[in-house]
């Protein structure tokens, strides 16, 4: 079967993801939407995590070992910088930096952020759209133990390790959804919308909160597959299950199946684990969600694709 | 003898004899005033060649073979904004981009040039003052045979090939002295100013044409000695010969000694050439010029010291 299929991700664990999927279908067959929620302004550079984990991860630059920034790097910028007394608490490596040194250029000079983002794709030979979930702004801010955060002061400057109370998409109320990302899920050739294996709150929430997101996502005339980030009750990177644990869910796949339910047809749970119970009415179907390497991001895409061929639900819009 | 000791200062070459004078003299006796008139906003950040040569060779990170950037350097930004399709005509290194980013984002926040300049010399550890001619913009051009030319563009871009016939320092007129540079001239206890073998018409005359710059040399109580950038009627770098031609001057050390003979009390010409006939009534003295290794900078600092100590004529204001 072909068709048009859609991924809504975050950073690396949804990078990975997009990344078999884009192996798995046609040239020009997915369109990856991305949080833009990470999004921030360092040293006045744009910096935008997730659409680079997901560039990265499709022209197959990323680095393996850290899991973030790109393969190859070397670290002479940051050394410079912390001689001349700048900010060093987050790291650009010196391949990364010309991204966010071209981004910001271009934005700059008036360009958005999806055509920055599809120029530097094209010079990438990306053949998949990746889109930001919107042209306009939208932070994601924490309310901590420590009181209000901005998202990179609280995952990068310290470590995740002050407890979330709260969250907040600052902006989101205001933001329009990026038109080409509308366009893609009211097409007809619709496939799959893939939730990708991404923090729930912190990674897919922000793409929820930008108004018109959510109804177009349910409304679409594919079925909607969301992909556990969580294997065995612990999230593979990122604060996903600490996060959980402060907000006062259960911490476990059927917790996320819940937070996806009145948006989903299918929860895929890892096969190793239990079917998730009081997953409230969502079907759920196992899967090797574990992704060590290309066959197997590959391998969970195809899976996937073959779920959403099987139409699990009568799609009630 | 002590006593303040000023240089007016370029890129490379300039920036080769402040160093010298930087170690011959105490800490905190030297002020550099650095041409800014090659400045540009390139990729949206703000390059000040010539402070960086200058601030490079004080910290002792030029690189020792290309003559300009930072030693131990790599270029992996270079290559992966050539990746993205950017724009790659003018490099710069991995740990040269630091002093770019900073500078500029520094600027961004309302910092000044002088401001952000001193505050990475405090952080390297450099004892000297290290002073834009202006905190407004001077920007050098060049009528060629190809038209008008931003400095970069003919200097880098087009590799100095396109012929001058003017030139002219956009700006200049409006732009107020760097008020920390008036006051250093203005010191009782001023020693020497030293006008630094670099290029005459692209290096030092830009710094000339600021208002009250001239003056304030002229009228100040120090001897003011030039050292020829010429060496056997060439340039060691860069284009002052070809560009003294272009424009009709005679090219050779004597030439330049006429074309500073209002605003200097001596000359000094590389010991290997003959004595500069027609050096309009310029009292001259010959010197080891040719700076290849640290010792080479000391050598003539101190040798310029001496001649400075000397007061070679009775400076008539």
């Amino acid at each position: 079967m072909s068709g048009h299929v859609i991924a809504l991700s975050g950073g690396v664990g949804g990078a990975k993801l997009a990344h078999g999927l884009y192996l798995a279908l046609g040239a020009g067959e997915l369109t990856v939407i991305a949080n833009t929620g990470d999004d921030f302004r360092h040293l006045g550079l744009h910096v935008s995590p997730d659409i680079d984990s997901i560039v990265y991860a499709l022209a197959e630059l990323s680095d393996p070992v850290r899991g973030w920034g790109r393969r190859d790097e070397t670290w002479n910028f940051m050394e410079a910088l912390c001689g001349l007394g700048g900010e060093t608490w987050f790291a650009l490596g010196d391949g990364d930096l010309a991204m966010h040194v071209e981004r910001s250029r271009r934005l700059a000079s008036g360009e958005t952020l999806s055509g920055v983002t599809g120029a530097i794709c094209g010079a990438l030979g990306i053949h998949a759209s990746i889109l930001p979930m919107s042209e306009d702004a939208v932070r994601t801010r924490l309310r901590t133990d420590e009181g209000w955060l901005e998202f990179q002061d609280y995952f990068v400057r310290r470590r995740c390790e002050p407890e979330v109370r709260e969250y907040a998409f600052e902006g989101a109320m205001q933001a329009r959804m990026q038109p080409q990302a509308l366009a893609a899920l009211e097409r007809a050739d619709l496939r799959a919308v893939i939730v990708c294996p991404s923090n729930p709150f912190l990674s897919i929430d922000p793409i929820l909160a930008v108004p018109g997101m959510r109804d177009a996502i349910v409304r679409c005339a594919a079925p909607v597959i969301a992909v556990t980030p969580l294997i065995g009750g612990r999230a593979l990177k990122g604060p996903a299950a600490k996060i959980m644990q402060e907000l006062g869910f259960e911490v476990g796949a059927g917790a996320v199946a819940r937070h996806y339910a009145d948006l989903i047809d299918l929860f895929v749970y890892d096969e190793s684990d239990a079917p998730p119970t009081r997953a409230a009415d969502v079907p759920v179907a196992a899967a090797h969600t574990l992704m060590n390497c290309t066959a197997d991001r590959v391998n969970l895409a195809r899976r996937l694709l073959a779920l959403a061929d099987e139409r699990p639900t009568v799609h009630t819009p």
